[in-house]
C-alpha cells in the first residue's frame, strides 16, 4: 500500500544526507569528543561544525548553541536553568496558554519551588496579544516564554513584537522555536530572543537532537549537572552522531528551506482551501495566513480524532490529532480550548504536516479518501445523528 | 598507522550488529512511538522491545526501565527526582567521595535547596566500607547513592552489602552502574538495589542510550517534564534509533559478556603485572582483584597524564588519564586523591580500558612501545632529575 505521511508536527523522515553524514560516527568514528586523544579529537571537531551550521541556521553565535537531546529537554533546561539563575530578582514568570507541555509542565514544577506563573490568553487564531504579555509583567517578572509557531494549529506568533517589550523591561525572553526552525526562516538577532529551543527532527535531522541558544551573557544554570561538556552547562558525553545529523539538516534546511517551503506551501494551501469544501462541518483551526507553510489542522465536527486517524491509517495516510507528547493521553487538546473551541469539536482535531517529499498526488488521494471515511464515521455518531434529526425540524 | 583503541572508560566503538539494528529507525521506520499511526506503532513496539532487553540484562521488570540520553543524566534524574520526591521524609544523602561528576554536580545543586550530603571514605583500593555508610547514616538520611565499579580505577564496590544496610533502615538505595552494566554482571534482584543508571556507549551501544532502573513502587519525580513518554516520567520523544541500539547492545551482551570478560581479563592481567615491570615507578590504582576485568589503571611516577596520552597517541594507541567528562579540565582526579594518592602522583594517572576488540599483539604493542615513551618524558622532568640526583647520593 502507498504510504502518506502528513504528520510532520511527531516529526520529520531524515533526510539521506543527514543519515550518510551521522554513518561515520556510528562506525569507525566513535570517539568520545572529551577524550584527548586523535579519535577524541575527530569527534570533537565534527561536534563544533555542527555547532557553526546550527549557529548559521538561526543567525546565532557558535558558542551560544548547547546540544541537549531533545526539544523538551532544550524547553525544560531553559524554563528552570533561567528561572534557578534569575530568582534573586523575582519569581513571575510569563507564559501564553498555548505552550507545549515541556513548557506547561516545566512551569508546574517550578511552581513547588515558589514560582508564579501568568497564562495569558490567545485570540480565535491561536495568536498572543503582545499588549496582553505588557499588561501581565508585574516588578516581580523575570522571564517570558512564548512560543514562535505552534505545531497543533500551525498560527506563527508576532515573537519579535514579545521580544521588544521585554527588553525594554529587561526582562528575559525564551522562545520554544522547536516547530518553526528548520521550517521557516529564525533569525535570533532580527526577533531579539535571548534563549531559544530548536528540535532536529522537525526538520529532516535525527532523533535525539537538539539544541538550546542561550545568548551571550545570559546566565543559566545548568540543567544536567556533571562534566564539562558544552562549556559546563550540559554534562554527558556528547551524542556525536546525533549532533552530526542536526547539523548537517541544518545545513540543509539554510540551503533547502525557501524552495521547501514554496513548493509545500502551495500544496498547503490546496488542502486548506478543499478539505472543507470536501466535507460539511470541517474547520480550519490556527491562523490561516499567518502560519507554518506546510501546516494544515481542522477541526471535524461530530468525529473523534482518533478514528480518523486510525481509518486515513487503514488508507496509508499518517496523520495526528495534536502534540505526539500527549496524543495516548487521548484528551482534547489545551490548545483549541485556549482558542475557544469547546470540547466536543476539539475532539474532533486532525493536524496535516506535509513533508518534503509531499507532492500533489498526494494530496489529491487525501482529498478523494477522506469524504468516505468521515461519512462512514459520521453514521455511527449519536451527535451527528441528533444533529440531522435537528436539521429534519 | 595502526589504532589501537584502549579508552573503554571514554566510551566503547558500537558493534557492528547494533549498527545494523539501528539503520532501519535512521532510515524508513522513522515514526514517533507516540503517534497513533502505524508508522507510530512500529516505533513503539521497538522500544518496548528494547525495554525488555535491558530489562533482561539486568534481571528487571521491563516496567521499571526508564530510557535516558546519557548516564549523566539517568544520574542526574535518580538523585534529583528521588531527592525532592522523598524530602519530607528528610533531606540528608549520602554518597561515597569517589562518585562521578554527574553525581557529585547533581549533589551542589541540591544542595541549593538545603539537602546535605555525607560523603564517605574509600580505602587505597578506592573501596567503600559499608560499615562507614552506616555510621554517616542519620534519622534525616532518605537516599544513599554509591557507584558500582569506578570507571578511573576499575574497583567494584560491594554493592550488595550496602543495599542491605539501606534496607534494613527504609533508605533509598541508587547505584551508579555506568561503567559496570554490559561488562560484568549485574542483577538488580539480587544486589538489592531501588534504583540503578546504565550507559549503552559503555557496552558496544551507541551514545545518546542510556536507562534509569527505578525499581516498581519506588517514587521518583520527573526529571525532563513535558508530555507522556516514559509513562509520564521521562518527557521528550523518544530517540528511537538510540533506543533500539541499547536494545542489541544489551542483547548482544547478555550472550557474550562471558566470553568477552574472560577473554579480557587474561589480556588485561598481562598489561596489569608486566606495565609496571616493564618500566619503574609505575604503580596499580585501584583494587588489585576486586576490579572490572577489562580495566588496567596506574599512576606513573614524574610524567603528566596528559604527556603520556599524546605521546601515546602518537603511537596509535588511545588511552585515558581518567574520566573523559573532566580530562580537558587537566586537573588532578578526585578519586586518586581520595584514595589517599598524592597530588604529584595523580597527575600522572594512566588508564586502559580494554575493549572486545583488543588482541594479545595490541597488549605486546603497548608494553613495547611505552617504557620509551616514557624515559623519554622523564628526560624532560625536573622532579626525575631530582629523583635522580637525591638517588646518587
Amino acid at each position: 500500500m502507498k504510504r502518506i505521511y502528513l504528520d510532520h508536527i511527531a516529526g520529520t523522515p531524515l533526510h539521506p544526507d543527514v543519515v550518510d553524514a551521522m554513518l561515520p560516527y556510528l562506525k569507525e568514528k566513535f570517539g568520545n569528543p572529551q577524550s584527548l586523544h586523535s579519535i577524541g579529537q575527530e569527534a570533537l571537531e565534527a561536534i563544533e561544525e555542527s555547532r557553526d551550521k546550527v549557529a548559521r541556521l538561526i543567525n546565532a553565535e557558535s558558542a551560544d548553541i548547547l546540544f541537549v537531546s531533545s526539544g523538551s529537554e532544550a524547553n525544560n533546561f531553559a524554563l528552570k536553568g533561567l528561572a534557578f539563575a534569575h530568582q534573586s530578582r523575582g519569581k513571575h514568570i510569563i507564559l501564553s496558554s498555548i505552550e507545549h507541555q515541556s513548557i506547561l509542565h516545566s512551569a508546574k514544577y517550578l511552581e513547588k519551588f515558589g514560582f508564579r506563573f501568568s497564562h495569558i490568553p490567545v485570540d480565535e487564531f491561536g495568536l498572543v496579544d503582545p499588549e496582553d504579555m505588557r499588561k501581565a509583567i508585574t516588578d516581580e517578572t523575570i522571564l517570558v516564554s512564548i512560543l514562535l509557531a505552534n505545531g497543533e494549529v500551525g498560527t506563527i506568533e508576532p515573537i519579535g513584537e514579545i521580544a521588544n517589550v521585554c527588553r525594554d523591561k529587561d526582562i528575559l525572553f525564551h522562545t520554544d522555536a522547536v516547530d518553526a526552525v528548520g521550517n521557516i526562516s529564525v533569525d535570533v538577532r532580527a526577533l531579539g530572543v535571548d534563549a531559544l529551543s530548536l528540535a532536529g527532527n522537525q526538520f529532516y535531522g535525527p532523533k535525539g537532537s537538539a539544541a538550546l541558544y542561550v545568548k551571550k551573557g545570559r546566565r543559566i544554570l545548568p540543567f544536567i549537572d556533571g562534566g564539562i561538556q558544552e562549556s559546563g552547562r550540559r554534562a554527558g558525553t556528547e551524542d556525536v552522531p546525533a549532533i552530526v545529523g542536526l547539523g548537517k539538516a541544518a545545513e540543509i534546511a539554510l540551503q533547502e528551506m525557501e524552495s521547501r517551503m514554496e513548493r509545500m506551501k502551495t500544496l498547503r494551501n490546496k488542502l486548506m482551501k478543499q478539505l472543507p469544501q470536501a466535507v460539511e462541518h470541517v474547520f480550519l483551526t490556527g491562523h490561516p495566513e499567518r502560519r507554518l507553510p506546510h501546516h494544515a489542522s481542522f477541526c471535524v465536527e461530530y468525529v473523534e480524532g482518533e478514528a480518523m486517524l486510525l481509518n486515513l491509517d487503514l488508507k496509508g495516510i499518517s496523520a495526528s490529532s495534536g502534540s505526539a507528547c500527549t496524543s495516548r493521553a487521548l484528551k482534547a487538546s489545551h490548545v483549541l480550548l485556549a482558542m475557544g473551541i469547546d470540547h466536543a469539536l476539539a475532539q474532533g482535531s486532525l493536524v496535516f504536516g506535509l513533508i518534503d517529499r509531499t507532492n500533489s498526488e498526494d494530496i489529491d488521494y487525501l482529498l478523494e479518501v477522506f469524504p468516505p471515511i468521515i461519512e462512514r464515521l459520521r453514521k455511527m455518531s449519536p451527535l451527528y445523528t441528533q444533529y440531522l434529526e435537528e436539521k429534519e425540524k
